[in-house]
């Protein structure tokens, strides 16, 4: 049952080994039925990867593909807020917790749809943290799906390494900025994938080339092609670049992804480049 | 001594509980020797609180204060390359870790010092990491300081829980952009702070309006006045608003932040007014 504490996870005893036994098999279920499972990672936080896992998933969706969208981010959750999820997850028969659908192909889970008080801190230590991530993975009652975006908590810590040790069989895409302090984590992203085999389907670069709305100049905020200069360096595949744009960030704001729109944007037309590069590598 | 193995940290026996008493001698021995312990923390990765904290400390040092600046992110530290400094510390006859010294009056110390390869990842689990962070904050050699400026990890988790733990009359300062998904976050980090105990000294907005170099036109690149308005909500103080420029991330990158320099830019104006305003409330 998704809202059991975390706490006991760790313990011992006959009860516990049959609650850890039927998590394996619901896990081992689950991930059974997804086709590609895809942990969008950051060594960064900000550097749009909530954002990203969004609008992939809902421009996966928009292409027919059965996609789930599932926020792993315990400290800060906003995928909720992003697709314009709200209140709690119900819950099956069998006692698992049922994905929100948004439109025709797309369910997403939140660790936010867990939270009664949206504002509250979960201060887990680092055990605690695991057993709940295991346990949030395993207890979802997905379908049949082509995709599941997972968007993972940033950096290279124990929430990471426990989305990775758990979904088995995940590829990672890896989201950064252009500047060099971005750059410098994704480095260690990239290591931190290979140290747990995690294979990496590629690289993104976020915030890119910023057009000014009043005079079309191109200012670059962040700087420019970085990450495909550390994906040419690390010898990871470069999916592409998303440019700046201010109506993203409002979008997301407002529950409403511009991948669901019929927006001809820059971005747009970017973002559908990225989505087909990443097809294309599966 | 700081490059001693954190797996020992939570063994038992007389010789650890030794070392445990060093260190607490240590650590109190280091904070009584420090006026204004000052956390930069973040709800959110990505806002600039490792820019906001670095340009922080070297605006204070520049205004004559003695300064120590202290990175203790664990997977993304940046405050090495955003100050400049290279190589592993030095360490002084009593194996303790004597800060680099950036300028006449700031000394700066980053896990990255640590770090014989800087692009490798720290896959360190929650209890060693607390180990580490605790020991790596009792095991630097400071000065007499007016201000400790220390760059937290972002999030509500294990690690700024340990810094908040180990610094014992510390306050807070949290950054946040504008828009309502770092809000968001940062309403948990207010609640993360009162849950803890530590002082809010108030709420710093970055990231704000950015003007067109070429035009001259404001654009709002992640909204505003999201932060004024959740300060008030949330009864904290409100710091100000810094705007977004290009030429901070490129300063930072370059390890020569705008503070040192003698801009007058928009920026640099804005910055002056929060450290002031951050000194009025000490």
């Amino acid at each position: 049952m998704i809202a059991k504490q975390p706490e006991n996870s760790g313990c011992s005893g006959a009860s516990q080994q049959a609650t850890g036994d039927v998590q394996d098999r619901n896990l081992e279920q689950t991930l059974s039925k997804i086709k590609n499972k895809l942990i969008v990672m950051s060594g960064k936080g900000g550097v749009g990867k909530s954002s990203f896992a969004t609008n992939l998933a809902v421009a996966l969706a928009g292409k027919g593909f059965p996609t789930g969208l599932l926020d792993v981010d315990l400290h800060g959750p906003s995928i909720a807020a992003m697709t314009g999820i709200e209140g709690l997850l119900d819950v099956s028969e069998d006692q698992r917790a049922v994905p929100k659908a948004v439109g025709d192909c797309l369910k997403v889970v939140s660790m936010q749809s867990l939270m009664k008080d949206p504002d509250q801190a979960v201060i887990w230590r680092g055990p605690a943290k695991t057993g709940v991530i295991r346990q949030f993975i395993a207890d979802v009652l997905w379908d049949d799906l082509d995709f599941l975006i997972v968007d993972s908590p940033p950096g290279t810590g124990d929430e990471p390494l426990s989305v990775a040790q758990t979904i088995t069989g995940a590829r990672a895409l890896i989201v950064t900025t252009p500047q060099d302090v971005a750059l410098a984590d994704v480095r260690k992203s990239i290591s931190f994938c290979r140290a747990v085999n995690l294979d990496i389907v590629g690289l993104v670069e976020n915030m890119g080339p910023f057009v000014c709305p009043c005079c079309g100049k191109t200012v670059e905020l962040f700087k420019s092609r970085g990450g495909r200069i550390t994906a040419e360096t690390m010898g990871v595949n470069f999916l592409g670049t998303l440019p700046f744009d201010p109506n993203v960030v409002k979008a997301c704001d407002e529950g409403t992804p511009i991948a669901a729109g019929s927006s001809d944007s820059s971005f747009a037309k970017a973002l559908d480049q990225v989505v087909q590069a990443i097809v294309a590598k599966l």
